[in-house]
């Protein structure tokens, strides 16, 4: 039950500023310690990872499942009681504030959440157990591609991805959109690239730099044991330190006259070819 | 040498306005029998794929390579003189009809061009030799999936794609931008679900189905022989034709908990487990 005085029908609230803040800026998703999710299924993975929900934006009943005190979520007949503040607000707040339509009808406001590569030990203690399977982004500006990976690195069931020297936060809205839960299922880390090879090398995880020019094509190295497939920006590929403390150089063979491949694509091609070797 | 009096200054220009309507729309594309292409690179791609350039608009020099009778493009050295139309445009109207700034300074309305599933005959004969390899997409939304797909399709030396029962037209500006050129210099046809069964069954090239539920993973499955790899939407997947007309069904292993994989991404996995197979 919610009380009809409680509905907010103005942009201008101070409340939905602020969320449109969260969406828009990183320094205030930063600042806040706070990033938007959107999306029920989205808020079910977010919520099933053991993120903390600060507040439930929703549209007038029937989308909302808002109540005193809390959100009751709703997917394919899995219902979950979030504990957090709940706004319900107007059909033409609510298309203010959303991405897609009312069809989804809710937007949370979530507790970032900072993961340490020492977050990961043990190791083989994940998601598989065995030899750990990561992927390493450098600097990757666009924050579709790195949720895209996020997306497959799930599929793909690896172990972590750690992205280094990021361009971009972990909680942009086209990051968490783009993977399509991926962000909450699977454990990302933001660390420098210095840390990430001392990381690594202690842990005795083989290092796999893939670029255009390199020499081993990259269904001829072995993946089954502990293997981090470490990747650079699409425009100017990974930086020295990483070239020097890789165990191999890997390429994807380029058979056409384009020479280019996305590196979300890239990136699920290797992640498969552990799987395929692994099986 | 274009004479100042030559110059578009306003958009408001007849040129401009049916520019912009090709870019729309699909109906005006299919009327005019052109399409429009951005890009210095992507042209370049165009023009080495044989496709005829009717008109190209350039900002003011010296990104403009107009003179009378045609357009000089340049790309890393190398130089096309390509015979067409050519109108200077200032650098407001340039604005306008770009969707990256001038820093390519081109942009070209080109012929459309409809191959059909005989100009692939002989096979064998194309890119590679031997087994060929096809990618059929049945009936693709997203222009910008069907794009990328043309990329990965390219850099795996993919024989041709055929897209069966299209939702959108070949010619989609979103989808020849995600193509990063791959639309040029793979080919690319539209046709009937049934025309392409009947295709792929007289020219004894194996069907392998691709669906989430399946039972047969994809890397059991020998590629090396002639095969085409068929894809559904995202929403809803393969019809029963395709299902009943296939040799296997395959699947991509889930190991996370989303379940998914982008279109564009399953497309790849399966195009470089074949590159995988037959090296």
């Amino acid at each position: 039950m919610v009380m009809e005085d409680n509905i907010i029908t103005s942009a201008q609230n101070p409340k939905i500023k602020k969320l449109l803040a969260l969406q828009q800026k990183s320094s205030e998703r930063r600042k806040e310690g706070l990033f938007v999710v959107e999306g029920r299924r989205e808020l079910m993975h977010c919520v099933e990872a053991g993120f903390e929900v600060d507040s439930v934006f929703g549209p007038p009943a029937p989308q909302g499942g808002g109540h005193p005190g809390g959100y009751k979520l709703e997917v394919d007949g899995v219902s979950v009681d979030i504990k957090c503040k709940y706004f319900e607000v107007s059909d033409k707040v609510y298309e203010k504030i959303a991405y897609r339509g009312t069809t989804e009808g809710v937007i949370a406001e979530v507790k970032t959440r900072n993961l340490t590569l020492n977050s990961l030990l043990p190791l083989g203690g994940g998601r598989e157990g065995g030899s750990p399977l990561f992927v390493v982004l450098e600097s990757v500006e666009k924050p579709g591609n790195l949720g895209a990976i996020l997306r497959s690195a799930d599929a793909s069931g690896v172990d972590a991805v750690i992205v280094c020297d990021p361009l971009t936060d972990l909680y942009n809205p086209n990051l968490i959109r783009s993977s399509v839960g991926g962000i909450f299922t699977v454990p990302c880390v933001a660390c420098s690239s210095e840390e990430c090879i001392a990381f690594l090398k202690e842990n005795n995880i083989q290092i796999l730099t893939a670029q255009l020019q390199d020499s081993s094509l990259y269904y001829d190295i072995d993946m089954t044991i502990g293997t981090a497939i470490v990747m650079g920006t699409e425009a100017t590929g990974l930086t020295p330190q990483w070239r020097k403390a890789a165990d191999a150089h890997i390429r994807i063979p380029m058979l056409g006259k384009l020479d280019s491949l996305n590196v979300s694509i890239s990136a699920a091609i290797l992640m498969y070819e552990a799987v395929r070797q692994r099986n």
